[in-house]
């Protein structure tokens, strides 16, 4: 029987109870990550059962000079109707795990299903928010009922353990959701995606392929993870000082190539960073990493080896400011002085707007003398995306052969470039649904539309990770960016409460403003003009007095050309 | 005669003649551009001559948050000295020319020597502020003399017209500096760097050469402009829609490029944009840029024009919110409405600290649904460098074979590649001076040693690029990171000035912190206590009154993990 007919029998068969039971169409809902990267949290949602599919966050860009620690998707879509019924994870990432302690600290009860690492890296997580919520674990080719809907994970290879996508059965038809995937036929910890049972449940008909975009810009495959563990073998016997490697704390394949390679040319391994350690720790209780067990040495012992003898694992390859490797470069680390014959490899990729950051460590790590090593050097590889590319992604589409296709993860562009490669592979372009968040899909027989309207979605700006969950609001920004781009000046006003009469000269004080003392001067001046100048009987009228003396002390800084004022907050002390 | 014989007896030729003068050393300085890429400003100084090479600005990363525009090299050494003899520029790229009005401003009488583009360029910015100063024109192979120093343009490609290096003839020794250059075989002005008069001047004894590294860490060669030229000849005629290319407004070869392909494929042109429109107006007035008289047509004509009979020129390849492909991918120019069936070229590359900005506009491009092509994409090439990669200086100096290196323009880990680079090619290790700005270097009998002390160098953030000369200060730039990073809480407090009793309940006022109605209370309340268990003695003490306000306010704002408080200013006004 071919596949295409396959479809058209169960097609005529959804259609047949659709008449009978008259069902509501199941509705997908992307509250985050679609027309972004990052903040991932999918709403799958039929008349009784409502699942969210990963729940992310996202690191800040322009934000973070505002004291934003932490983007967040807004979920009161989820809120206003009781939460979710099922949170289900398709790995440990943070933008796939990030936004769960918010999420859970209203709906505490909510199931969270998820593989033995993942649900071991958000257990450790919950913690520190005194969360502990009922944890259903999963496994790959396992299937597991929540409401109406059957949901079966399936083996992904992606940059952390123990990924999986997703089949999701739902009364309307069969969505797969890839996850976060790559197709690595050589990954070290040998769990290449699950192609066969991809390809089969697409044979039996799937109504919808939610695939990754994040690489649907970039032609051909992605390289192995194989291949970087290779370069580290090839490459530490040649070394003679100490070997840093740093990389992501999740991506324990990595880890284990640096443990290999330590291991195969005689050499101890330490890991440093709390994040790090964790997950090593998690990842061999759970037997995700194999190493000689005398292999790993204890932090505070590393004085008593020498340069050669080690190699030393450690976060920060994004230049972050309180990692291990700044410390580091900077020679501020309490426990590594690192100097010439040291090397230094960076074995991850800047991730968008973290360049600057990435080339001024670079710079302070050639500044006290050790090799760098990067991809870009000619030496490598070093890394590895955890991300299918467009041949990959071709791969995928071309076992599944969708009836319809939504591109997931990514900005817009990517999600369009996805699109377009699944038209190259024969997906008709009405069947492509490229798709924004808050945007809706229906699902009915199989066969989805876009529904009119939009639910509710939006960015919460998290000011500290533990600060207020509502996030600062858009005026508290607003004003921060006001504040930082041109400075406060206040002017303080004694006023007699009866006659608004001036009770002393107005007080000027600046903050991030040059403290120019003829311009300070002027702005008095305008100040006692514009109170004298008010009629009579506004005098006394708190607003009128403050609006009058802002304008006339804003007038007292210069704004010619692209100079900015600054803003200006007069207070009235009324006596 | 060979060269190390030449170079030899040149040696004891100057060697003899120190021994008869007794000379100073000339000195080299960098002031910027050494240790960051920008503000390239460099102090070549014997007795009786202060040459200023180059005089840049730099743009902020980090500090534009804070309200920097621009950020300059302090050039207090040439001001304590009575400004430089002359500034000598290379190019008019603004890293070697945008801080020359406040240098200017201050030594009016400083000539400018450059090259006719350079000068043009200068003088139109120049008017801007006010200033005309005493330009002297120069040219390729001239030589002019400049008190005890020779100086002659030598000419380099570059990603601009007219560049040059120069050679500057000490009473010390000869120094070949490049300016910024490529070796670009087939540039589309036919202007190749002068190789044979580098090899010339090579041969007949460099002490030392000067070269660009902005791209030391980049192997293999550049490609040439040509080659973005071709591939705009094949790919004009096969687009239907309007073509937009997106390059930087100094890039007079990029414009010549798509220009030849706009005419050949019987389009019109447009610029759109000031500084592009003013470059184009230069660069055709001085017979650098060649294309059919009735080719370019006035912006406020297009509406008469189909879009598949246009190629439009503009500025905004980085993603800057104000330049006119911004305000198009907004949908919110004037002149311009893109849409599906447009192509718009990114014929640039994303400048460090820019990925993200450049990222945000292909999305809006990709939402307006417009073809975007990028170098990435599998066709083009739509940029090329403008500078030198490892193998051409590789060439470089094995023609020059200097017998000292310095490289400059770059980071400190380009320098350090630059410097590898060039020991491959046979100069000695201790012969290549890897410095940074305010290191020192002394030229005697064509030798150099590295001197010691520094001389006084720094950054200079102009806040606004017509604000104060001076810079914001650090105190202010300070503040500002501050009140953006948690916002701001003012206490009024209005107290009696012989008692210090508080005459009214203390005023709370928040910009950028939430606005907590609890947090609020909690932080009057806790000025208020602290206020009554001051000693009496201190009460009218109004620092003592503010640092205990401060303190107390300040715990009301709780500060648990990575939650950051808000800046706490306390008014006194007594009465």
């Amino acid at each position: 029987m071919t596949a295409a007919f396959m479809r058209r029998t169960l097609s005529q068969e959804t259609s047949a109870r659709a008449l009978i039971t008259r069902m509501p169409p199941v509705r997908l809902i992307p509250l985050g990550g679609l027309g972004e990267v990052g903040m991932n949290a999918l709403v799958v949602e039929s008349a009784e059962t409502r699942l969210l599919i990963d729940c992310g966050l996202m690191f800040p860009h322009a934000e973070s000079a505002l004291g934003v620690d932490v983007v967040i998707p807004d979920l009161k879509y989820l809120d206003e109707r009781g939460g979710p019924t099922a949170v289900v994870l398709t790995h440990a990432h943070e933008d796939h795990i990030g936004a769960l302690p918010y999420l859970l600290a209203r709906h505490p009860h909510v199931p969270v299903y998820g593989t033995r690492f993942t649900l071991g890296v958000v257990k450790h997580r919950l913690a520190e928010f005194g969360l502990s919520p009922d944890f259903r674990e999963i496994a790959p080719r396992e299937r597991f009922q929540i409401g109406t809907t059957t949901v079966e994970a399936l083996r992904v290879c992606h940059s952390t353990p123990d990924a999986v996508g997703l089949c999701i059965e739902t009364p309307e038809g069969r969505l797969l959701h890839t996850g976060d995937f790559k197709l690595d036929l050589t990954p070290v910890d040998g769990e290449r995606t699950d192609l066969r049972r991809f390809a089969e449940l697409g044979t039996n008909g799937t109504a919808a392929l939610l695939s990754d975009s994040t690489n649907a810009e970039r032609g051909g495959s992605s390289i192995s993870e194989r291949a970087v563990a290779e370069s580290f073998l090839r490459l530490f016997p040649q070394l003679s000082g100490r070997i840093i490697v740093a990389a992501f704390a999740s991506n324990i394949h990595r880890v284990q190539s640096a443990l290999t390679a330590a291991a195969a040319c005689g050499r101890k391994a330490v890991v440093l960073g709390r994040s790090m350690q964790e997950n090593v720790r998690l990842a061999t209780d759970l037997g995700l990493l194999k190493y000689p067990s005398d292999l790993l040495v204890d932090p505070e012992t590393l004085e008593f080896f020498k340069p050669h003898e080690l190699v030393i694992l450690t976060t920060g390859a994004q230049g972050e400011p309180r990692s291990g490797l700044f410390r580091m470069a900077h020679g501020e680390h309490k426990l590594v002085e690192l100097g010439r014959g040291d090397t230094v490899i960076l074995s991850s990729r800047a991730i968008p707007g973290n360049e600057i950051a990435v080339a001024g460590l670079c710079d302070e790590l050639a500044r006290i003398g050790v090799d760098l090593l990067e991809d870009r050097a000619g030496v490598g590889p070093f890394h590895a995306t955890g991300h299918a590319c467009q041949d990959e992604q071709r791969l995928l589409l071309s076992l599944v052969q969708p009836a319809n296709f939504v591109p997931i993860h990514g900005e817009h562009r990517m999600l369009v470039a996805h699109a377009r490669t699944a038209v190259g592979q024969g997906v008709a372009r009405e069947r492509c649904f490229v798709i924004e968040d808050g945007d809706v899909l229906e699902l009915t027989n199989g066969a989805i539309t876009k529904a009119p309207g939009r639910a509710p979605v939006g960015r919460i700006y998290l000011d500290g990770r533990h600060g207020d969950p509502d996030g600062a609001s858009e005026i508290t920004l607003r004003d921060r960016a006001l504040l930082a781009d041109a400075g406060l000046v206040l002017v303080v006003l004694a006023i007699d409460r009866k006659t608004g009469t001036l009770l002393r000269s107005p007080e000027i004080i600046g903050r991030g403003v040059s403290e120019d003392a003829a311009l300070f001067a002027t702005a008095r001046a305008n100040a006692e003009t514009a109170l004298a100048s008010l009629p009579e009987d506004s005098r006394t009228d708190v607003r009128a007095v403050q609006e009058a003396v802002r304008a006339a002390v804003r007038r007292a800084f210069p704004k010619d050309q692209d100079r900015k004022r600054p803003m200006v907050l007069p207070l009235v002390v009324e006596l």
